[in-house]
């Protein structure tokens, strides 16, 4: 399934996107799951499939206003300097442990939404991601049990601003300004995606192909980054981790690149979609 | 008053502390604030303390488990490297932007409670910090107006696992072990410290001291903290800002000090009191 988190007739919903049509699944789980995170976290993605596979479609995709997949996630652990291209662009050098930080929700922008530049910086740039939306709740998950904590993938367009990001040790700022991280444009469950399964990632700003890799250059898979990320806190239903860029991000360009109000940057993986936002000035 | 979140008779509450008793919050607003962050969301703290003066005391202090001083934070922002005395210890230089870490959820825990030493590590340090609650929701919240923005204090032991905090350019693991961060004992309201009032914190372990400042040695000032965050991040009712520890941390000592299970750990603020935790392996 291609699940969304979206609003329609003024109510916030979730649902299951068939063709072009939505079907439902806040209406049909009622109180038993009021959000997509709801959903997940009460096992209910089999019984989901089962409703969508005998359900009306609902309204047109083009006509419900998508959020971000998970609106609410408890926590966003990103995965920074995990792709070889991007840590040498960077100058930086591989750790044992992957480097996280964490973006707060207030940062997330949905699929076809504007990005944010705000007016404390004209040094907004992509970074093309795969977002992992954990399925079951685990702490210490072994490598080998991971991948029955996912419930699906989603792209992720981890927004930076450069030089808020740069200027004290820690990222945290330049990556939590406000509707910077696209996250969309829906979360293929993890059934529809083999475990292991090598994706190609690509990031194109206004057309022109920017970032392309694939999961298997990941220098921490996501195996490895579910238990790492597991071993110091508790993963739960909903928690999103965004798996790392590869190479090619605009800061590191010679002269850089600067996304700027007007631009359209996509996010493409080939098992998931393609997640598209424009850019405009606050 | 002293806010504090709590269980009692196996269900969660929240309530305020009038001598060694609990004024029971909860059920007095009933549904219009179902926890300590929604009532002040609610903008009640005044109604509140109207409340208290007029209330039976319920339940004794000591026969409540008191909860972190906002259990359900959106977000818990923490200042890193804001005394100079700390930021000399660490060898690193004083930034124009104050250096910000995020903390989750799950990585807190209440006064009376054990800090969890896992056994991943045995680095476990603490960080005596004064946490500022957030009281009213802004962005872009101008300097001066932002103790406006304020709800209360409380005391805050920004445990850290000194190993995983370092073994990476970002310090998210380390400053995320599930139940490092002690956060209580209650929130003081803003109405009974003075806006800018010089407060004094010391550190104990095993009733030795071990750190001790006073707020007006802050490099980044509680205001331009505000300020500063809500320029990249709206601040909503119950959002956590941890405002930095001073020098005297145990890994910068010769030789190091780390917490090991049986010690207790005393974070003293002399306008709010004393959170204190013991240390047990997980």
């Amino acid at each position: 399934m291609k699940l969304i988190s979206y609003q329609h007739d003024g109510a916030d919903s979730y649902g299951a996107v068939v063709g072009d049509r939505v079907v439902d699944l806040r209406r049909a789980f009622g109180e038993r799951a009021a959000d997509l995170k709801s959903l997940i976290a009460a096992g209910l993605l089999g019984e989901a499939a089962r409703v969508v596979a005998a359900a009306e479609p609902g309204p047109k995709l083009d006509e419900v206003r998508l959020l971000p997949v998970i609106p609410n996630p408890g926590k966003i652990v990103c995965v920074g300097l995990n792709y070889g291209e991007h840590v040498r662009e960077t100058g930086r050098e591989i750790t044992e442990q992957p480097t996280l930080f964490l973006r707060v929700a207030e940062s997330q922008l949905a699929h076809g939404e504007d990005i944010v530049l705000p007016p404390e910086s004209t040094r907004l740039d992509y970074e093309g991601e795969i977002a992992v939306v954990i399925g079951k709740a685990g702490r210490r998950i072994a490598e080998q049990d991971a991948w029955d904590h996912i419930a699906g993938y989603a792209c992720y367009n981890d927004g930076s601003i450069r030089d808020w990001q740069s200027a004290t040790p820690q990222w945290t700022a330049g990556k939590n300004f406000w509707r910077t991280g696209g996250f969309g444009p829906w979360m293929v469950t993890r059934d529809e995606i083999r475990d292991g399964q090598v994706m190609t990632l690509v990031t194109r700003l206004n057309g022109q192909e920017m970032q392309r890799t694939t999961t298997d250059k990941l220098i921490h898979s996501i195996p490895r980054q579910i238990a790492h990320i597991s071993a110091f806190t508790p993963l739960a239903a909903g928690d999103v981790i965004v798996t790392g860029t590869p190479g090619g991000v605009g800061a590191k360009r010679t002269p850089p690149v600067w996304m700027k109000p007007g631009d359209i940057v996509e996010i493409e993986v080939d098992a998931i979609g393609i997640l598209r936002n424009g850019i405009r000035a606050e």
